[in-house]
C-alpha cells in the first residue's frame, strides 16, 4: 500500500480511540465490571501492545516501553508468552491512565516512523498492519460495550454523551425476501471485491448448498419483542433450547440486558442514560439463547451465516439495517470454513483457537466503527452474551 | 408391525437392561457419581416411565403404578411436568431396587396386554414403541458408562465382569480413503435403506456439498495416543482450542480418562478392572478437544458428519470400526438439519432442544447394543465429555 | 475394668448399632446426602476401623481385615494416614452392606478375642476401650440424623419407624432458675462424681466466674417459634448476627429445618415420616444463627456453657430436659478448657484441632444412645448446622 | 467536651484521611482488589456518610448532599436502609474522586458549622462524634491494609512511599513476663483510666477468673518464623486446627501473606515496595491458624484477650511492642462481654451483630493512626484473614 495512505489509516484509527475517550473520567479507565469485559485502560494499553509486538518488535534495535507490558498487556497470545490473568486486569491501577497514553505516544511514535521507511514492506507487511488497525477497531467497539456494562453498574445510571448512538427509528413493515430454489452459492472473502482486508476465518472462499428459505427485510423491534415477553416468553421452557432455559432460570432473565420495569412502563440503560423503550427501535443486547427463543415463539428461525451473506450480497436493497444498527445472531455455530489454514505464529492463535462454543453474527451495529464491518465479517459471541449490541432478522424456511 | 414381532422385540431390549444388571449388588443400583451421570435404578425406572407415560398413559382407564413416579423418573420433559433434580437422583433410595423392578414388571405386564391388542396401532404408534426402545437401548449404554464411571470412584478397583467389553486389538497400517472431487451428497436417513427407524434429529434428507477430502481407515490407537502424551500435547497451548486448553488446565488432564501411571507404566480402569493399556486397541474415554488437539498435532483434522456418512455409506469395507468399537468425534456442532421439525407435543423435546453447544459423535461403541446403531445415527456430548466410549477417525484436506 | 463389664459393655453398644438399622433397605445405606452427613454403611465401617486401627493393631499379629480400609474408613487422622475424601463417601457401593458386616463380625470376633485376655489392659487401656464405644455412640446418634436428613430429600417422604423418637409433649409454664450472686464455679468432668468415662475436652477441671444471672425452666415450644416466625422473624435484620442473617438470606430460610408450609398449616418430616408440627413439643432442628436471633427476639439470650453445667448440676430437678430432648445450643465457643491438653498421637486428633468456629452444644437429645451423655458432655457443630436435634433453652440477665 | 476541642479534634481526623491519600493517584482510589477490601475513594466517602448519616440528619432542615448517596456509601447498616452491595464496589466510577473530596468538603463545612453551634449537645453527643472519628480512624488503617492489597496484586510492584511504615528491627532475648498465682481480674473499659472514649464492645466492665500462666516479652520475629517454615511447618497437619489446614491446602499458603521466595532469599511486598524479609522484624501479615499453628509447633498457645489486657496493663514497661508494631492474635473468640448491650438504633450494629466466628486481636499495628489505640481495645477478624498488620505474642501455662 502506498505508504502516505497506510500512515494516514494507521493516524486516523489510533485516533478514534482518542475521540471515544473524550467524555470519560480517569476512574472510568479503571474498573472492569466482570470477566468478560475490561478496563478502557487495558483496551488502550493492549491494542498498542499489539503494534509493538507485531511490528515494532520485528525492528532488530527496537527497545521495548516497559519490560513488564508484554505480559501485563498480552490478551491471549500463548506464543508471545504469559499473561496477566484476564479477570484481574481491573487491578492493575497502574500504570496509570496518563502513563498508558504515553506508551501509546511513543509506540505511536515509533510506529509512524517505521511507516516512513521506503523499506517498510520488508519489515511489517501490509497484512499485519491491517490486523492491527482491524484489531484496534474491535476493541473501540469493546469500550463502548464494556463502558456500557461498567456504567450499568452504578445506579447513579452514569451518562456517556447524551447524543450517543441514536436508536434508529420507525420499523417497517415485514417482509420477507425469498430464495425459491436450492442453490450453490460461494461464501467468503474476495479481495476484489470486499476491500483490502479480511480476517483468517473468512477464508477461504468456498462454495456452499443452500436450501430454499426467506429472510426478513428488517429486524425485530422492541415493540414486537414486548409481545413475547408479554405473552409469558420468559416463562415457558417450551420456547427455549434446553440450555438457554438452564440460563433464563438461573440468571433469573425476564427482558432484555439494561431493561428495567418501572411503574411507567420498560425503561432501557442506554451510553446516553436511562430513557424509555422505544418500540420502534431494532431490540437490542439480546443472547443468542433469547433469539432463538423468540424466533421459535414467533414461528420462524435464525438464518444461517450462509444465508445471510447471500441475502445482503444478492438482495441488499431490501434488506434494511444489515449494517451499522445491531449485530445478527445466525444459527451458525462459529466452526472453521472448509480447507481454513490459521496463519503460522502467534497471529495464528487471532481466530482459529475460539472456534467453539460460539454463534456467528453478521453484520454490524452502531457501536462498530466506519468501514470495519463487510459482507464476509463473522464476528462471534457464546450464546448467553447479552452485553454485545446484538439482535435479530428473522428467516423461515420455504 | 406385525403384533408379534413387535412383541418380541419389546420383550428383548426390555430383557437386555436385566441382562447388563446381573452382574450388580444392590449398593451399586444407587449411587450417582457425578451430575451427568445417573444411578442404575434410576435408568431402570425412567426407561419404564417412558412406556408408561407415553404408551400405557393413552389407555383411558390405566392406573399409573405410584402418582410420584411421574415427577421422580422424568428427565427433563417439561410437557409432562415437573422433574426430581438430576443432580440428587442418588439421593432416592427409595423406592428400591426391588420396588423397581416391580415397577418395570408392572408396566412390562400391562405393555404385553396392550401390545397384543388387534386395535393397538389405534392407540400407540409404531412410531413412538420404536423410540421408547431405542431409547432404552440408549440408556442401555449409559448404564455401562455410569457404572465404570462409578466403579472408577472406588479405589477397590471393583470389577463389572471380567470379560467385558473386550478391546478390539491389532491395529492395521493406517490407509486414507480419498474423495477427490467436490460433490453434492444426500444426508439422512432413508426408510427404504437404513431400517425402520431413526431418531428426529436424523431428519429430514437433504443435500450437501462435500469438498475434496480424504478419511483414515482405521481409529487411532493408545500406543498413537501415547506418543502425543509423550510429545507434550497435555502441555502445549498451540495444540488445543481455546476452551479445551482451559479445560486441560482446569482438571489436570495429562491422559485419556480412567488411565493412570504406575511405576511400570500407563493402566486403564475398565469395565473388568485395572489393566495395562493395550497400544494396539482404539484410544477411548477421550473429548472433543482431547480429539481435536490429538488431529491438529498429527496434522490432519476430523472429518465432519457428512463426511463420515458418506464414507462410510460408499467405501465402508475400508473403514474399519466404524460401528463397534468407540464413537468418532466429528467436527460438526449438533445443529438442526435443514427444514428439521421436532415432533409435536412432549416427544419434540427429546432432541431439538439440546442443539446447543454439543458436537457430533458417529458410528457407535462397544457399549452401544446390538441393532441399534445406524448409517446415519448422530449421537451428541458437549466437547469436554469423556465418559463416553469415544474415539478418533482422522480425516485430512486434499 | 473387670473383664466381663467391658465384655458385656462391648457388646452392648455394637449391638445398638444394629437396632438402629433393623428398618434399614439396603440402600438406604449408600447414599450421602450432603458432605456433613455419612453413608449408614460408611459409620458402620468406621466405628469399626477405629477399633481395628486403635486397639487390634496393637496386638503385633494382628492382621488387618483389608488392607485398603485403613483409608476408606479413616475420617480426619491425619497422624493414621490418608483419608478417602469425606464428601464422595456415597460413592462406595464396595464394600457391599453385607461386606460391611463382614468386617464388623471379623473386628468383633477379634475384639471379644482381645477383652478376654488376662493381660488385655496391657495391650489396651480401658480409656481407649471406653473411647472407641463413645465414639461408636456419636455415630449412632449420627446414622439417625443422616438418616433422616436422606430421607428428607426424597418426595415419597419414607418412614424409618412409625414409632421412632416420639416428641415430647405438654410444654410447661416458663420459669426462670436464678443465680442471684456472682460465683466461682467449678467446670469440667470428676471421675468421682460423673461415671468412668470422659473425652479430653472435658478437662481439665478449672475454676470459672458466673455472673448473676437466669436460666429457663424448659426448652423453647415449637409454638413458641412459631410466634417469631409469624412476627416476621426470617425477616427482620435486627434480630440476627450478621453471619446468621447471611445464611437466612443464601439459603432461603424461613422455618426450621424439616417443616413445610401446607394448606392446611405445618408440618414436619420426622423419622416416622411427614407429621403435623405439635405446639407443645420442643422446637428442634434449628441452627445456632436461629437461636441466637429467637433468643434476642424474646428479650433474652443463649446460655454460656458454664451457666448451663453449673445450672444443670445445681439445679438440675428444676430444669426439664435437660437430656433426652434436644442439644441446647450455648453460646459459647467451642474452645480449649485452660491446660487442656490432647492426648498424644491420633486420639489426640480426636477433639483439639475442631475447637475453631464451632458453637458449644450441652445436654443431649432423643436420639442421643443412653449413658452416652453426661452434665460436663461438650456437643459442638458450626452455627448454620441444622441437621443435629437441636434445640433452645433461654437465659438473662440479672 | 469543650466546643473548640471537638472541633480541632474533628479536623485533625480527618485531615490525617487526605494526608494518607497523598501518594495516590487517581486510579488507586477507584479499584477493589477482594471483596473484604474497599476502594479508597469508598472509604473516603463512607466515613462521611457515616457523619452526615448520624450528625447532620439530627438537623430538621439538613439537605443531604446527593440523594443516592445514603444507599451508596452505607456499609452494613440495615436500620439505615439498603446498601449497594460490598463487593461490587470497584464499579462505580462514579461520583469521582474530585467528587467525593467534594462530598467530604460540604460535609465538613456542615460539620463544622454544628461543632461551632453553641446548643450542639442537645443535637449530637460527645460520644456520636467520639464513635464517628473513631471509625474514621479504623478506616484510615484499613485504607493502608486495603492499598497494599491492591498494590501487591501488581506485578510493578507500585511504592506507595519509600518511608512507609518502617519495621521496627532488632529483636530482644525472648523472656516470659509470669502470672503465678490464679487470680480474679476487672476486664474492660474505664473511663477514668482509659481515656474518653470506647466502643460498646469494651464494655462493661466485669471481672474474670485468670489462671497460672506467662506471656512472652516480645513478638515472634520474622527469623524465628522463618524456622517454623523451614522445619516444613505448612506441610505438617498435627501443628494446625483441622479448618487452618484446609485453608493451607486449599490456598497452597507457604509463608505469611506478601512473602515471595526468590533464587537470592525471601522478599516480602510492602507499602515501600518489594523488600528483603528483615529477620529481626516482627512477623506481620499472618492468619490466626498461622499463629496458632506456629504457637503450637514452639510449644506455647496464644494468650486470651483477658491474659493480654491484665499483662499490659500491669506489666507494660516489661512487654515490648504492644501497640504500634502489629496487631497480636488472641486465643479469644469475639464474643460480648457479660450483660453486654448494644446501643439502641442504628449505631448498635457497629459491632454486636459481627459477635461470631471472629478472633479477637490486641494491641494496635504500625498502620493504626495515633491515640486510636488502647488498653482495652478489641480488634476482631475471621481466622484465615491475612491483610491486617496481625502477628504473634506467645502465651504459656504454668
Amino acid at each position: 500500500m502506498n505508504a502516505n495512505s497506510m500512515l494516514d489509516l494507521y493516524k486516523r484509527v489510533r485516533q478514534h480511540s482518542q475521540t471515544i475517550c473524550e467524555p470519560l473520567q480517569t476512574e472510568d479507565y479503571v474498573a472492569q465490571s466482570m470477566p468478560d469485559a475490561s478496563p478502557i485502560r487495558w483496551h488502550l494499553a493492549h491494542t498498542t501492545w499489539f503494534f509493538e509486538t507485531f511490528c515494532l518488535k520485528q525492528l532488530p534495535d527496537y527497545e521495548p516501553v516497559h519490560p513488564a507490558f508484554e505480559v501485563l498487556f498480552n490478551s491471549y497470545y500463548n506464543t508471545v508468552g504469559e499473561q496477566f490473568p484476564r479477570h484481574r486486569r481491573g487491578l492493575l491501577t497502574r500504570p496509570t491512565v496518563r502513563e498508558v497514553w504515553d506508551y501509546r505516544e511513543q509506540v505511536d511514535q515509533a510506529m509512524l516512523r517505521l511507516l516512513a521507511r521506503p523499506d517498510r514492506e520488508t519489515i511489517v507487511s501490509d497484512d499485519v498492519l491491517r490486523t492491527g488497525l482491524n484489531h484496534e477497531q474491535q476493541h473501540q467497539e469493546l469500550m463502548l460495550t464494556d463502558l456500557l456494562h461498567l456504567f450499568s453498574c452504578n445506579p447513579l445510571h452514569p451518562v456517556y454523551r447524551q447524543d450517543a448512538l441514536p436508536q434508529s427509528s420507525a420499523a417497517d413493515a415485514l417482509r420477507w425476501v425469498e430464495a425459491t430454489k436450492e442453490q450453490i452459492q460461494t461464501i467468503g472473502y474476495d479481495p476484489n471485491l470486499h476491500g483490502p482486508f479480511c480476517f483468517d476465518n473468512e477464508l477461504p472462499q468456498h462454495r456452499v448448498l443452500l436450501p430454499t428459505h426467506a429472510i426478513a427485510n428488517r429486524l425485530v423491534t422492541n415493540g414486537e419483542y414486548l409481545q413475547f415477553i408479554e405473552d409469558g416468553g420468559y416463562r415457558n421452557p417450551n420456547h427455549w433450547l434446553s440450555a438457554g432455559w438452564a440460563t433464563v432460570q438461573a440468571e433469573g432473565w425476564n427482558a432484555p440486558l439494561y431493561w428495567q420495569k418501572r411503574d411507567e412502563g420498560w425503561y432501557q440503560f442506554t451510553l446516553a442514560g436511562l430513557i424509555p423503550v422505544d418500540v420502534d427501535a431494532p431490540v437490542c443486547h439480546i443472547s443468542y439463547f433469547e433469539a432463538d427463543a423468540y424466533a421459535r415463539w414467533a414461528g420462524g428461525r435464525l438464518p444461517t451465516e450462509f444465508e445471510w451473506e447471500v441475502a445482503v450480497r444478492d438482495s441488499g436493497s431490501q434488506l434494511h439495517d444489515a449494517f451499522g444498527s445491531r449485530w445478527q445472531w445466525t444459527s451458525s455455530d462459529y466452526a472453521a470454513y472448509p480447507k481454513y489454514n490459521p496463519p503460522e505464529g502467534a497471529i495464528g492463535e487471532y481466530n482459529g483457537k475460539f472456534m467453539c462454543g460460539q454463534k456467528v453474527l453478521r453484520g454490524s451495529s452502531i457501536a462498530t466503527p466506519d468501514w470495519h464491518a463487510r459482507l464476509t465479517y463473522r464476528n462471534f459471541f457464546p450464546p448467553e452474551t447479552r452485553w454485545q449490541f446484538s439482535g435479530i432478522r428473522l428467516a423461515k424456511d420455504l
